[in-house]
């Protein structure tokens, strides 16, 4: 039988890796290596810094290209262009189960953050799975998301007492708005900044970027003009200056003595 | 400057510690464990687990006890009832700091899954910093929630794509019902079984119990009464058998084709 593992090494710093996920990555034969371009360099050598110390030597790796999403679509979820993306995808996957894997060795996809977490790579190997074609079974390991990083890192908690949170995204903030319910609101994957509508609004941001690396820069307050435009500007340098950001915030209203 | 770090140790598995927190660990010098009465024994043998494995030997462990909250009160956050166990309960931590803790030296909460999900630790130091009668700083190391061990386990996603998830009580969740906007919903803290309510509605459950220990047990499938029915028994005889129970879990409504 063949084996596949779904590694989450955590959010950006080498030490987020897990003893399970240590563990599981000494016993690796070939690590699958979805190659997302140029501008995400940093991320690529953390995966180099963490196969050097903890993967067997030598291990073999295998890179595909991962199939681009055509993010234009007006409704993501329902276009046609996101069927076509993911049976590309799958084909992908399903190539590297079947070529690159040789019967009763052990695969493995090391996952930024908590493979569970707006991560396809789950979602693929059902997918390769439900096919039939390829005989193999995946176990998954958690990490630390870039969730908990962000939380660590402004010592503050998720939750406030008792209440509910919200894990969305930017584009889903930018088109709701705020939601009545919950107290607390993770945003992610942001490209357009959804905060800076919410300014004014009596919430407070704890934003961080690069969570867990050298370049983290952590920015918290009462989300008025000022702070948000100051994000924006810290946001912006930043991403001119390395060519690409990854950053995730809260948003807490703050829900009374409690 | 006396130090104290918050540190995440996962969700029941001893190997869900991250390198980060083994170093912690390690360089801790006086452990605070609040004791919360017999009834979680095995949660305290998880804690003497890793500190025979990771800790400084011989190292000190200060136990205080932790003050009851009085969990009858209607309204728990805004009851007297609550302001009063916080109170209880910075004192205690503040007895810490200034009799357990001398210059120079590290003290470490060891916190179950991550320290920013549904845990006071972090509200109870940053009480105890605000009343400026302990000079100390603090650091907080993330782990995996049981969240994240839940999703693994069960090989899923927290999120169906692009789509919001809501984590929240079961307290919460059978006092409001289903939420309308969330797709996905996680459920903590729930000793009242409110996924029961919710059979035939078109949800897809994920349970799980004692995450990532020798106990664990997994349920999943089609919310319907005969599931809830299960799950319920499951339950019961675990927590019968064991004296007490943590689980928690996912609450999926299928978001239609992606
Ligand atoms: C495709 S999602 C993957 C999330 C990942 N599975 C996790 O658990 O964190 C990428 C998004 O995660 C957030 N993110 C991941 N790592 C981050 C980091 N080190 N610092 C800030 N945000 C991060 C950003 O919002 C980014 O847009
Ligand atoms: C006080 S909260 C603490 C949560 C913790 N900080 C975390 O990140 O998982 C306790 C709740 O977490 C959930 N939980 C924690 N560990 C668990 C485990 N090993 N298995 C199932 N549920 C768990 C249960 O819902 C339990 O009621």
């Amino acid at each position: 039988m063949k084996r596949i593992q779904v590694i989450g090494i955590g959010a950006g710093d080498p030490e987020h890796l897990t003893l399970q996920a240590v563990r599981a990555i000494g016993a690796t034969d070939v690590f699958f290596l979805l190659d997302k371009g140029e501008e995400k360099d940093d991320l690529a050598a953390l995966r180099r810094t963490i196969l050097a110390e903890h993967a067997r030597q030598p291990h073999r790796v295998a890179v595909v290209p991962d199939p681009a999403r055509d993010r234009t679509a007006a409704t993501p979820a329902y276009a046609p262009a996101v069927d076509d993306w993911r049976r590309r995808r799958a084909d992908a996957y399903e190539r590297l189960v079947l070529d690159e894997l040789a019967e009763g060795e052990c695969g493995a996809f090391l996952v930024w953050g908590d493979p569970a977490l707006y991560d396809s790579t789950l979602a693929a190997l059902e997918e390769v799975h439900a096919r039939g074609t390829a005989d193999f079974t995946w176990a998954v390991v958690p990490g630390v998301s870039s969730v908990s990083a962000l939380t660590a890192r402004h010592r503050t908690t998720l939750n406030q007492v008792g209440r509910p949170v919200r894990i969305t995204t930017g584009r889903r903030l930018a088109e709701e708005g705020l939601p009545d319910g919950p107290d607390d609101i993770v945003v992610m994957l942001d490209a357009r900044q959804a905060f800076a509508a919410l300014a004014g609004r009596g919430l407070h941001i704890y934003w961080g970027a690069y969570l867990g690396t050298p370049d983290e820069i952590l920015l918290s307050g009462p989300l008025d003009t000022a702070l948000a435009v100051r994000i924006s500007q810290v946001r912006e340098e930043a991403r001119a200056r390395k060519g690409w950001i990854m950053d995730t915030y809260l948003l807490r209203r703050p829900a009374g003595r409690q």
